[in-house]
């Protein structure tokens, strides 16, 4: 990998419960924190339905594509977990029940008080060359195979597993940010905004309207892995910010 | 499209600051509710970077697959805006001030007290062909082309736009559901509720593990179009859970 790139990434959310609507994803915005916190760039996030033909083709898109990939929801006990076979096939290996999964799910429903049965084992199922993520909160592990990390769609859960990942994944060059705001409608901002942003290839900048109290407002966020190029063009917003805010009036308007 | 076939869609999210994990995407999960109650199948949601080759890649791919395609982001006055050339891109037609557009900033410009300029103009910049989307929020407008919804990215304008959607786009027949909460793990339930799922072969049945107080529980989610064999499967999901609610203990566990 060149000095200079950064590992990339995507993250690929499994489940109905998602595209119904009946469940609100938080486990994209956690990993693409966790990710920017260690300089790795999320590029892309899908979230598809419990069909193996999706996860496949999904995956197989994804994992040729970027450095890493993380994937939640699925790998639970029941007839709609499918997220390990799925893997299995996008990476056309044998899916069996890894002895270490099986050691910790019996020692599991021992402590639990059950019986060992077929789909309360399904959980063991891990495809052949994969190596496990442990669970710290409710044990049943994920795993990772080649560049793909299978974690769980319970956002405690999948919390925990990122964090057993940490020392593992590759960390790049961190990108610093810088958010000014503004009192002023995006509008106000757009040329000499646009000016500061084609004199500063290496810092990306993002504005963001907000509305308060019936004031338009802008929020405009820097973000560079160069933290001198950041101070600058940060500096130049300021300044435009300043000199605007000074000049032009904001009396509030009717958003509903 | 065959009678028994429902509407498809997907939604693309268009935004740096999404990926960054600096904002929480809502509006995935707000169309997501939008068209459920509708009966439009929303089979895919993909987040993609402010860059004008990803959008374009994926709008294509996404408008080819499915009947519609909602996007959200990038329709502001900034450089960073460019999802209306994507869009136009991706059709492979020309963009310039649409008239309808120009006229409904300038009465907003002329109310804010500001002067036309070319960045705040740029909001009026719509793909030929296209069709305004109102916003009675913050006025500047969303477009549709072919099968392509572009709206706002801030939720509330987003919001608005798909409920000035409401009267135009197509129902499918509904899908009903019905949750029913079993005070015990998921594993308790698989090869039963697997049984209860391959006999309904029209009801969608998920299983969603909950941690409450150290005890496991799990949500059974039910879907159909089918009312009558939601009805069945539900009250055979409901009389096992009564069974192994009775039969098998459910201590806490030290779930951290």
């Amino acid at each position: 990998m060149h000095e200079h790139t950064n590992p990339t990434a995507a993250v690929l959310v499994i489940g109905d419960e998602i595209l119904s609507g009946r469940t609100q994803d938080t486990n994209i915005n956690t990993i693409a924190r966790f990710l920017t916190g260690r300089g790795i760039d999320l590029k892309e996030a899908r979230i598809v339905p419990d069909d193996e033909d999706e996860i496949v083709a999904a995956l197989n898109a994804l994992r040729d594509r970027y450095d890493m990939v993380f994937t939640t929801g699925g790998i639970g006990p029941t007839h709609d977990d499918i997220t390990a076979d799925a893997v299995a096939r996008a990476f056309g290996v044998p899916i069996s029940h890894h002895p270490e999964a099986v050691k910790i799910l019996r020692q599991l429903f021992a402590d639990m008080g059950r019986e060992e049965t077929q789909a309360r084992m399904r959980m063991a199922r891990i495809p052949h060359g994969a190596e496990l993520i442990p669970n710290p909160v409710s044990k049943a592990p994920g795993f990772h195979i080649g560049n793909v990390y299978v974690m769980a769609g319970v956002p405690k859960i999948m919390q925990a597993m990122l964090n057993e990942l940490d020392e593992k994944l590759p960390r790049g060059r961190k990108v610093h940010a810088r958010t000014i705001r503004a009192d002023l409608p995006e509008g106000d901002l757009g040329d000499a905004l646009s000016a500061i942003a084609k004199a500063h290839p290496h810092v990306a900048i993002g504005s963001y309207p907000f509305n308060e109290k019936g004031h338009f407002g802008t929020r405009i966020v820097l973000r560079s892995r160069d933290e001198t190029a950041l101070q600058k063009a940060a500096a130049q917003v300021r300044a435009l910010v300043d000199d605007l805010t000074a000049k032009i009036p904001n009396p509030p308007v009717n958003w509903e």
